[in-house]
């Protein structure tokens, strides 16, 4: 029954159908499946899943699987393991595959996520000065299983020429040589380029596929857009997750134990950070909660929440659009300035507005919500100007200080190796919460002394 | 020197230029375009640049550049203006390029984000029993000046059949029916389907491209993968904007004021969330400050931006799984309880781990950091331990109620048509400010009062 209802499902429906039924429903699943189908779907599975996959199917049956892989996404598959664990696998695959095993270790010295480690290495490609019609019977030899969407050019040294558009072999009379029809524009990318390089690339010249060429300039694999589509969305999710404080990583694995340690890495600095904003709170506390600046100190405390929530949020903003725009490519060093000069007006123009509404906030809301003490109502009339203004100018330079942040912290980021986006994360939320509260605090301190 | 320059570029590499140099330089390259490279690239730039074009150009310029543009790219521009603007544009067309505009108004019905409204109207199509040969030459006659990666395939009333792969077009016999040859899973999306449908369909099948039918199954349209590439990277953009708190539409428009405004409207709502928190704090205050409880006052308001930050990251992290699972269509409804179970576990987990981290430094950081007043040290003591308490509860319950929330608001919110990634956004993480404190107070309240 299994059989029969699978039969009619593509890949990547079964593969869906395979991420989320139990234990004993995929390996019955897998038990059914022709081996070419189940190395298929073997490879579409999430990584998760694949890593159950590696637990639940016998060891002959995973050989079998990547035998029938071809050799790019054998090397994707092995490199989710532990070394040890896909050494194994590699000494058992030399035996019985010794062609496949050859690529195998060739494709895995590209790293993981540059365009050789994401590259097909199968690809069509005939000789500059072939016809039309020579171009075709080569191609008809090669017996390649893969769709193309574009025919590449080498010379004599497989060394890289260009492209021609498939509907040209269609359109063209068959004796034109190949070499006349090649296009202008040679769009390439290099085995060692960054996997975001290459999605930048794709967007730029709205690519479908991109031939991709070693250090020697030789033709060495492809990339389709199917690829890129997958880099995007993961290079989206890895952004977003570190926005969020969590990892990418926490899908790899089903445990519920892993995630929460995941997360916890991420929680754990935050209560350190919180921890040093408790700290500038007691060192005030201890200057501010005597005689009647205790009450200063009470309505102070009741605006802690408000300035490290919007001050953090205005450089959330600016950092958001900082980190989105280093990630597409469109903020080039060209534009640097022009970027930096629009989000500092930006953040002046936030900074005034929510540095008048928190001063009108802050002076009337004690006004209309502690009605229960009249007396201590008229107590702090004398100094609750200064702790308005105290805030109103706080809020403005705290927010200043958080935008500042926000734009300059992705650009060191990236500079020191630190994925940008983590600048729009909870660790420089938390951090920022200290600085506002310090900023504010002392202003307050300051005024009230005076 | 300027014609020579861009002469060599590619129509992307002139689209970033434009996008980044001053009006008087924009003005001078389009006047050196030929209006065919000149209507590729006002196609390319980003929607703020086109916006200042289209200020900058002269209308017959514009014009000009619209009759050049395929009908579908047409339509994108036109339906970026403003209503009116864009009915004066088409009532000058209507003139010169009737048939043109007509296809406009054809393409105008479909809404922007759908498969309609992303849709290519030109594709190859041949009938299901022509042979390889009469395919051929009926693609030749049909004169297309687009690339294409399939052959689709239809029956005489133009409903869609399949398709057929480029490569068995040359890899079979000439002779070869069409109808043998058609591909056994038929994928395909119907015009009103949303472009996030539409994206997630190429990422389950590895698409490169898929065809469009209209509701009675006639092929009308096919949209190619670097249509959806950047579909992905405009919904990714949505979502991390949504987080920070502002909007895509900011960069639509160079205005900063325009800026500060979008943000403002986000900021707005998160000042008043605040002083939701500042009038909790208030009525706490009046409770609490008065004998020895001011001191538990003190104490407690120390904490109050660490139960904030923890508990409202605890909740990001969890809505911002549920908003990426949504967004990529990873959670279905089939694994809804499997993956509350498995969020609501983590929950736990991390609640429990806080609560006991948090707990200790309610307990120690006091002791470490105060010691200005022994005397008041010595006063709190008794009741410290039940500060540290309620501080402990009160993270542990406040970590699952915004993990509850950051779990069920994403689907709350889509299902009454709001865009989910805003659950992780400031207006929650303020509102969870809120609630946070209020059963930290609550509990400290309780506590020292027995
Ligand atoms: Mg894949
Ligand atoms: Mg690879
Ligand atoms: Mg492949
Ligand atoms: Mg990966
Ligand atoms: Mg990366
Ligand atoms: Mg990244
Ligand atoms: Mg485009
Ligand atoms: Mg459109
Ligand atoms: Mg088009
Ligand atoms: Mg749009
Ligand atoms: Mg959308
Ligand atoms: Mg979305
Ligand atoms: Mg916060």
């Amino acid at each position: 029954v299994i059989k029969e209802t699978l039969e009619d499902l593509h890949i990547g429906d079964i593969a869906e159908i395979v991420e989320y039924v139990s234990k004993e429903d995929r390996v019955a699943i897998f038990s059914v499946l022709d081996v070419d189908e189940a190395s298929e779907v073997f490879e579409k599975v999430n990584e998760a899943t694949r890593n159950t996959l590696f637990e639940e199917l016998d060891e002959h049956i995973i050989v079998d699987i990547i035998r029938e892989l071809p050799a790019d996404d054998a090397v994707d598959v092995l490199s989710e393991l532990p070394k040890e664990k896909a050494r194994q696998y590699i000494r058992k695959l030399i035996r019985i595959e010794p062609a496949l095993t050859a690529k195998i270790r060739y494709l895995m010295r590209y790293e993981e996520d540059t365009a050789g480690g994401i590259m097909d290495p199968v690809f069509v490609a005939v000789k500059a000065d072939a016809t039309i019609l020579e171009a075709i019977e080569e191609i008809r030899s090669q017996e390649i299983d893969e769709d193309f969407f574009a025919v590449y050019v080498v010379d004599n040294d497989g060394k890289y020429l260009g492209d021609v558009r498939i509907r040209k072999l269609f359109t063209a009379p068959p004796q034109t040589k190949i070499k006349d029809l090649i296009e202008e524009d040679r769009i390439y990318v290099t085995v060692t380029d960054d996997q975001e390089h290459v999605s930048n690339t794709f967007s730029r010249y709205d690519l479908i596929t991109v031939p991709v060429v070693d250090q020697e300039n030789r033709l060495v694999g492809r990339i389709t857009a199917d690829i890129i589509l997958e880099v995007a969305k993961e290079e989206a999710d890895e952004d977003i997750y570190a926005m969020a404080g969590t990892d990418p990583d926490e899908l790899e694995n089903t445990s519920v134990f892993n995630a929460a340690r995941i997360r916890m890495t991420w929680l754990a600095p935050c209560l350190l950070g919180t921890a040093v904003t408790a700290t500038v709170i007691f060192a005030f506390k201890d200057k501010l909660f005597v005689g009647n600046f205790s009450y200063v100190f009470g309505i102070a405390m009741a605006f802690v929440p408000m300035i490290a929530a919007i001050s953090g949020n205005a450089g959330l903003q600016t950092s958001a659009i900082i980190v989105c725009g280093l990630a597409s490519g469109h903020i080039a060093a060209e534009r640097l300035k022009q970027v930096f000069l629009r989000e500092f007006r930006i953040a002046l123009l936030v900074a005034l507005a929510c540095g008048i509404i928190g001063g009108i906030i802050c002076w009337g809301l004690p006004r209309i919500v502690t009605f229960d003490n009249a007396e201590q109502a008229v107590e702090i009339s004398a100094l609750d100007i200064r702790v308005t203004l105290a805030f109103s100018v706080a809020m403005f330079s705290a927010i200043i200080v958080s935008t500042t942040l926000g734009l300059l912290l992705p650009f060191s980021f990236r500079k020191i190796g630190i994925d940008p986006a983590i600048s729009s994360g909870p660790l420089v939320t938390t951090a920022n919460d200290s600085i506002s509260v310090a900023i504010y605090l002392s202003l307050t301190l300051l005024l009230v002394s005076l």
